[in-house]
């Protein structure tokens, strides 16, 4: 996949988030991409994102369906509204509520499959439900609650 | 609070939890302490911790939720045994599911409290619910049930 992921897209100034930020150096830089209707996205977790030594840290896993979710809301927000990513005025979503169930630990070592459903657009809300693979098993699910970024989380200048 | 973190009495090989394991070197470190019958921990987010400029990112909030919750469940435990922590044979809980509100934007910069609350405890489950407070606000709020950690899981050395 070397197209853009839906968060190259975000605007310079909303770009550093930990979790997908391009521009956040010390961050995990997730990518996502339409496949069909569903969104995908894929990670390799670092030697040091353990729960325990062999399995991958929960607070990652959480980590990466709430960026995915929250990606996957903008890019179906954008399609939704027959918009190009990328257009102005800049669609940016941040997350309302996030639910994880943890179905089995997660290997670590293995390549993350993420993906993800619009279950809902309505308004300023999108749902988005999320699977994490690991060698075509699902380890966890969750469920991304997100909404249009409120106008006074919106930083005025382009540097945090 | 110098005494030792509920995350502190937990065996060698259990810890290297990337959010709160005292050996790995490049984790979060969160330690959790008793406050009565509640349970609190102390974080300082790293200025990189972004969610967008000036904000706290949500996983990073879900990460210490889950960590201080798990820390919880095995505090509660040893308290319900009427055993002191750290002695044998030790009690770890891992997450079976996660559920964080995100209530207000969480500045960045300051301190967070993280308090914890014993919901349920039954047999091999432990429901605690959290809140994550920036100066005094209630940021967001969390659910962590957490479970003892399946046999399976146990590393078999001392080294992840």
């Amino acid at each position: 996949m070397n197209e853009k992921g839906f968060q190259d897209y975000y605007p310079h100034e909303l770009s550093y988030c930990y979790g997908c930020g391009r521009l956040n150096e010390e961050g995990l830089k997730l990518k996502s991409y339409w496949d069909g209707e569903e969104t995908v996205a894929i990670f390799d977790p670092r030697p040091y994102h353990i729960a325990v030594p062999g399995y991958v840290y929960g607070g990652l896993l959480a980590s990466i369906i709430d960026c995915h979710g929250t990606g996957t809301a903008a890019a179906a927000t954008y399609r939704a509204e027959g918009r190009e990513m990328g257009t102005e005025p800049p669609l940016r979503f941040v997350t309302a509520s996030l639910h994880v169930e943890f179905i089995r630990p997660t290997p670590l070592g293995v390549t993350l499959e993420i993906r993800g459903i619009v279950k809902e657009i309505k308004g300023h809300k999108v749902v988005v439900s999320a699977t994490v693979s690991a060698g075509g098993e699902i380890c966890a699910k969750g469920e991304v609650v997100a909404v249009k970024m409120p106008e006074h989380m919106m930083p005025r200048s382009g540097m945090p």
